[in-house]
């Protein structure tokens, strides 16, 4: 996750963009062929100090300054392609559209994680599915119920969020290309063709029209993360509540070199809840840092949208992040029923799980269901 | 919507849960019809003060328990019925029931006043669809947009708001029953039944599962109100910013009684678009409260949901007041094409709208296909 | 609490406002002392409806237009007095000198509870200085403490909560008045004697300049209220995680008809932990609600200083019901002794409790100092 | 700054705390002066590649593990001081310690640029208290004021946001050393003496007792950095929108490369402005995480306190680009009393600037005293 948001891999989505927009145009008609294939050349070839290009972007106010730039530079010789770079793009056509496609790399490997994360707690759902347990609410021993109901609804927790995050994730997916202010002028009247080439070149879904001002489907997509990375904190707390020494019924598996205590050699810290746990301290207030950002001015917004990259970038590492640390956990869990059956036995509160099995058997049909 | 949440309908809502609970218990052969008309007459026939409710709802920390105690006294000579009431229920199916009773009341006004809004800003966008107007970009003058490109913008963020709120609220607005803690015990293995029954007559949808600590719905639909909260603001700061003296390009409506000064006589304040900005401001922060509270202990938490009923009546309430107070704008708008074309002149940048009629064009057809 | 920030406060600081001004003008020699009278009788005897006021404030965008309105139509026959009302003043100086009002009161509140809570606090620390207990770091067994040292930690954190409360206030609470632009034209040149006069007699301090667009002291507030609920939070937490029955060190004391359950009559909630934890859940966002309208518009700000007032209302209630509730719990709090030995037995980490006896004495004479 | 906060700067941090744990373990005669003289050798000529410890720190769940390792392995021909490395610390010990230098040494540079941008106001403000301009009340034309003003209301924001800064800064800055539990187990009773020698080695202050639980410094140090990002943020806004070139007042200096725009080679954008105004729009939401994490569990957080760190950097890091950014554009500022006197004009409202003065020179007298 971290490869996804590196500098690096921002100067290889940016010249694909550029590479992409110059063949687009010549697709349209708008530049000759040749023209179009020197700037993919030049995309391909040149090669860029990804420390070096942070520093003048920061300086310039915008990463496409300084990039078209260079690769102007570099097509010194070709005077028609050199002219013909970023023609009818802006700076935030570039730098949104990256933003995209860094989004639909992360949002890739976190569906694989919670996908693997959602299986293993269906694995332990199904298993426990008749083992007694104590309910707790409030934090108080309430009355029987089946551990794997508790697996269940965890799964139901996860499952419920990845749903979210396919629903959020067309909307957000988006191309940008709006030029200067967003209406698409310098490109010949074939402004939406060439939108339409680009994306399907660089994968992504062509939008309505251009969204520099109006950010619903960026909101969106952080808001999924956020949701996400708060089922997956719910799953962490309850397994690091289960985890006490005085409780018992759970623990994380044993992970060489992870969960040890720099001063108590003897501990097994909850170090994969820990990490779901920070996540979710972290996750809302980056959610609002996104939602407080919508009221962008006019055309293109002075500070609202500028913010977004890097709130995003973060939420998608902490999902990812816990999502990782949490389907390892899930995957070994040690369970103990002997305890479970322990501390029911203690509350005195009968054994009568009510309709426990009813409960996890639909929430296993329903995630079977959608595979 | 100050109605829709105030504690009047809350001990409605209540009353109608407890009533329902009891006639589809006697669906399912639970109990005797003749019991459940007993509780259905008393849930009808109490009067029940509010203020009072709410002060003993604060000291018990729950609703359910004064509420409860209430109708069981209401029904102390019909010992059957006395008995049955609130049974196989605990106080948070009665709470989330409430919550989200009250959140399908506010979302149908709340779609409403989006629509309103957007159908005012379609208008302004087909009116103006051929206007030039200057664009601006980080608060500098930019190059030539027409008028109607900008509201088709407004149009395009409004529509993808009211879309998302829609996609967000089947997850959300689902009846809660469970139980004392999830298992659905103490309904004679009867409790999916009984759930689709009082689910369809409280006109909600039944839920998978209960999902007492699982609050993936509500986050949804929190982060849904957030987005439609920021980007009716974003609409606002457009107008307030064109209604500077210095642009003069647009202004709220004269409205008697709105707008005044109390130390300015001559001013007219926008105060529709104020609403909307301040809604603004608190809306993250709100969304954040839901958000962080998702880590939910075991199988209810502590403290956690707790907090939710607030704070989304307060973003129905600051959805609802934008909402509503930029239809009243939009419908209303002053539009001057004179100070356009004058601000165009001035910025000197030629006449070429690019593509901003075909854009306009599109936004319109889809935001029509949908009605 | 809830007294202080509800509406006929706000009337009653509002016509205070508008007395003090008249006073404090007649003082400085810009209206007769005749004058001023008429206007100090007719802001006391004047009955103004809260909720039919508050109607019109909200479409007026303003409560200072209906307000002057009625004094104005209250004092017909006394046109001097009717035209000097509110004279030199600004709708947000009314707005703000009530919230500020407000403010000192609910601060006088949450202070004393404050107090009663971290005396509770001491009481225990210096009861159990040498009780044997069990530390729990990230959730697990540690190694020895004593149980006062926990609730020196406690007494600390509500302590310093406590101190940082008292910093701010000075700062925040301050009169407003800047009339129409904050240049305070109109009042003769002695508007800052004016200034001075009002906040004496308003029981205010008086700023160095007008404030309307420079929050820093209402952020500072919100933010030291924000961290006073978490810090109360961190105690009801660690109470709630002793109470739990696996763990039984502590509990809160049993009061009459509160922390029952509807389902599970033997259950005894910690409900003055689930207050604070609820509390907690909410402030993040709140705090973050008002740093999100610190930029505001040049001489007066569109939106996000008409955010403020409601979020802080919000905070103090928050943080009142916090304090009022875990001092009650701490006042009582029931433990035992027998439970933290058994737990630490179990532990097997042997006996040595470190310096906890001194830290402990620390602390408490960091407390007593202060008084 | 980023220097600050990079993981070369957290390593030599953490070197630095375990040699002066040493040495303050000899000065109290725990351990052999030579002993001690080892560590601290070993610290000084360890070579620690930052990018493979931060590895092992991710997956140890904690800094202290691998880098003692280290230090151990180090010290393998030593065993007196390898057993002596890290003794009586927890790794919280040595993560807050780390964090609290990185944070002392970010609050130097802001503060350093925080007096820039303060100076050069106080300059505008005195060259222009006589400049007539024009106040502007919710975006609306409004009365006269002076530049000036104006300026010196810059300033005061400023001056306050430093001044809450300073009092922040002693409370949070402080060593942390608690060992395993915080009660200082392992130190032979020494535990307080040997805090104060290390804080002194280290410049920071001792605290009263171990903080690991109760984050009330980092709290309200992570508030004013919100709060001063937000104050620089109000001087950015209103500089952005007197750019707007229908206003014309003042802009931003022009620098050699700096606020250009990929598609309209005439624009010169605000991009000074951008910087703090993207900063804003995150920083409510990073306080908020911090403030999230308050209620931390017993005697050392799962979670909570984890999260921190990072969000701490952001702050700073944002905090520092806003403060260097706000100082160029205050130090060269552009202003036009021409374009001032002409809005003025236009607007109507004579020429009456009320105390304008009298402000500015007490706002000016207050910053000077403080110096």
């Amino acid at each position: 996750m971290l490869a996804v948001f590196d500098d690096r891999a921002a100067v290889r989505h940016a010249l694909a963009f550029e590479a992409a927009l110059a063949r687009a145009q010549a697709d349209c008609g708008l530049i000759p062929a040749g023209v179009a294939d020197e700037i993919v050349e030049a995309s391909a070839a040149i090669h860029v100090d990804p420390a070096a290009l942070a520093d003048e972007a920061a300086h310039a106010g915008t990463l496409a300054i300084p990039l078209v730039a260079r690769l102007k530079a570099a097509l010194r010789d070709k005077p028609a392609a050199a002219d013909a770079v970023h023609r009818g793009a802006a700076s935030q056509d570039l730098a949104d559209t990256v933003m995209t496609l860094q989004a639909a790399a992360a949002a890739a490997i976190l569906r694989a994680d919670l996908t693997r994360l959602a299986h293993a707690l269906a694995v332990i759902a199904e298993r426990h599915s008749q083992t007694p347990a104590l309910a707790r609410t409030l934090l108080q021993d309430a009355v029987p119920i089946t551990f794997g109901l508790r697996a269940a609804q965890w799964l139901a927790a996860i499952d419920g969020a990845r749903r979210q995050l396919d629903r959020a994730s067309p909307e957000a997916l988006l191309l940008q290309l709006g030029g200067a202010a967003g209406t698409r002028a310098g490109l010949g009247g074939k402004g939406e063709a060439v939108a339409g080439h680009m994306a399907q070149a660089l994968g992504l879904a062509a939008p309505l029209a251009p969204w520099h001002a109006r950010r619903v489907g960026v909101a969106q997509l952080a808001a999924s993360l956020g949701i996400a990375i708060g089922m997956i904190a719910k799953v962490a707390l309850d397994i690091a509540l289960l985890s006490q020494n005085a409780v018992g019924e759970a623990r994380e598996p044993a992970i060489s070199g992870r969960g040890g205590s720099s001063s108590m050699a003897h501990k097994r810290n909850p170090t994969g809840c820990q990490i779901a746990l920070s996540a979710a301290t972290r996750a809302p207030g980056l959610v609002a840092s996104i939602l407080g950002g919508l009221a962008q001015e006019q055309e293109r917004g002075l500070g609202g949208w500028q913010a977004e990259a890097p709130v995003l970038a973060d939420l998608f590492m902490l999902a990812g992040g816990s999502a990782s640390a949490m389907a390892a956990v899930a995957e070994g869990l040690e369970t103990s029923p002997e305890a479970m059956a322990r501390n029911l036995e203690a509350a005195d509160v009968g054994q009568d799980p009510g309709e426990s099995a009813a409960i996890v058997a639909a929430i296993l049909e329903a995630y079977r269901k959608e595979g």
